[in-house]
């Protein structure tokens, strides 16, 4: 019998048992036990991952083996054919090194969408309706007689309401649908391109600064690069009204926390949902405190439904490398790149 | 010229100065001093009143009032002709002794219907997916790498989850349509009476058994009244699945809060959320504080813009009655009542 293939598996499975237990009948499954950079770079070094070809990431497994960057790249085995990221997002991976070395990337599209969409729905009724801030006073003993809704501001009804969807992908687009029966006055969103009418879905295209200006509430959706870091900056939110309330469930380092604390204790931003933050899961006390910001600590597809998707699809993204030589899905940025696309398994 | 017929506006008025402003150009506004139920029923009794037509009354007047029981409604000047309710609920109202006295009872529907629902959605996101308990643990410090979600437990996605809606009016009916984009599985509802098929919008009448029986999450929106107090008890929730979701925006004493409290501690109820509570605003602290309560100081309509509506609809009805002798919006017990329906001001 020949021997299985390699598989590393960076942990943690949460909720897939199932699906890891029966790719071990096709492959053997190796765990590194790094438990910072430099150690997981001297695994791989040591040749301990040697034979490996395919590779299973998370965002909390970047914590015991740092970013998958250009110079971690570099001492991956030769063997290695594919990293599958178990997330939407990648930002800590470098993916042009990898394509660069012939290894395919994969991530999690799709399947975070609905939970993603469904926690930016929270938000923003939260930072709309200054429920949080209710809540919190009510917890501090203020819901008195006498002190309607303990004392909380007066919130707004999203009834009326411009909504400016910024990345109109399938979150921005989730997010859109949602909201649909709430009443808003109307959708516009900005893009790197203009989608198609029919995905559109009666959003209006505008440029950038339109969307600044324009908009009651801002979503953001976009993913965190070179290009967007710190999009959300002094600079842009000096052009959004006054009062406005921005939605955040991509990435926290879209924004430049220091300039939205100020906005926010200035007022010129009325209210900030966000799930992810600059440094997190550093946040700074002052920030967190602010009344006006509702925050999660990065909960958006942390559901037993959607995780179990999304550790399921990571799995069958390595089944499919084995078994077909391709992961399902590959990254943009990898498209039309050329891989070795032989099975594993003959 | 004729005097101007006599207002009593038993406040406050928080945001439709205007209306008020300009209701003073037909009426004569007058106002309580009384800070208690007995001074009110003093000042009623002295004949301060006397004269006055019609009657603004809000949830917060009644702290300063006492309910508007039968006791109450006999100390009622026989001049009025109306009782304007600034909200939908008017339990703290009896209007079968009003309508015996042939005292038109309005109430403000509709016009919080959005408001509401928009708060329930919040509510059952939050619920169904532990945001209130991961912003808490965050707030306490405990997101620290390797701590997911601060160490809040896994929620569940509204995908697929069949809703039982128990009561199917106006704020029923805008949650069955807020969620309709969630993916949600089905909905099913209770009402005292089957809907016409273009209300019930897709969701599928059932006897109030099996939507206790069969619910993921239970939405309830009905009135208070004597039949419907304490709906939710120990034997209603021993019917109900185990992790059941029950959101709450319509009145506290729907639910026995104690029964509450217990299924909520061990587990039968997964998730609360709730905007009202039976002894508002005393709400018990070993309740507030269990992670699995979402809570709300009663903030269903606390908007600028829905506040501004239902102010002003309140205005609308008192002039309708000087004007033409009728309120706009009359409660469901006192439709087909006679009233005197002459204009007050010819």
């Amino acid at each position: 019998m020949t021997e299985k293939p390699k598989v590393l598996n960076l942990g943690p499975v949460r909720c897939a048992f199932e699906a890891w237990k029966k790719l071990e009948e096709i492959a053997d499954v190796v765990y590194s036990d790094a438990t910072n950079r430099d150690e997981f770079l001297q695994e791989l070094k040591s040749g301990k991952f040697d034979g490996v070809v395919a590779i299973s990431r998370t965002a909390e497994s970047a914590r015991r083996t740092g970013q998958l960057d250009a110079e971690a790249i570099q001492y991956l085995p030769k063997s290695v054919r594919s990293v599958s990221n178990n997330g939407a997002g990648y930002d800590s991976i470098d993916a042009v090194p990898l394509g660069e070395r012939g290894i395919q990337l994969s991530n999690v599209p799709k399947i975070v969408d609905a939970a993603t969409a469904d926690t930016h729905i929270y938000l923003l009724l939260s930072a709309l309706r200054n429920f949080q801030w209710g809540h919190n006073l009510m917890l501090e003993g203020r819901w008195v007689p006498g002190n309607k809704a303990a004392g909380a501001p007066i919130g707004h009804d999203l009834g009326g309401k411009v909504v400016g969807i910024y990345g109109m992908g399938g979150i921005g687009r989730a997010v859109r649908d949602r909201l649909k029966p709430f009443g808003c006055k109307k959708f516009i969103y900005y893009n790197r391109k203009r989608l198609e009418p029919d995905l559109e879905g009666g959003a209006e295209y505008v440029d950038l600064d339109t969307l600044l200006k324009e908009s009651d509430i801002i979503s953001i959706n976009i993913p965190l690069n070179k290009e967007t870091r710190h999009a959300i900056n002094k600079e842009t939110i000096s052009k959004m009204k006054k009062g406005v309330v921005i939605v955040n469930t991509a990435r926290g380092a879209i924004v430049d926390e220091k300039a939205l604390f100020e906005a926010l204790k200035d007022g010129h931003i009325g209210a900030v949902g966000s799930d992810v933050f600059e440094f997190e899961p550093k946040v700074s006390q002052s920030l967190l405190e602010l009344p006006n910001l509702v925050s999660l600590p990065h909960m958006g597809t942390h559901t037993y439904e959607t995780m179990l998707d999304m550790e399921e699809h990571v799995v069958a993204n390595i089944r499919n490398v084995l078994e077909k030589g391709k992961v399902l899905s590959l990254v943009p940025e990898h498209v039309g790149l050329e891989f070795d696309t032989t099975p594993v398994i003959k």
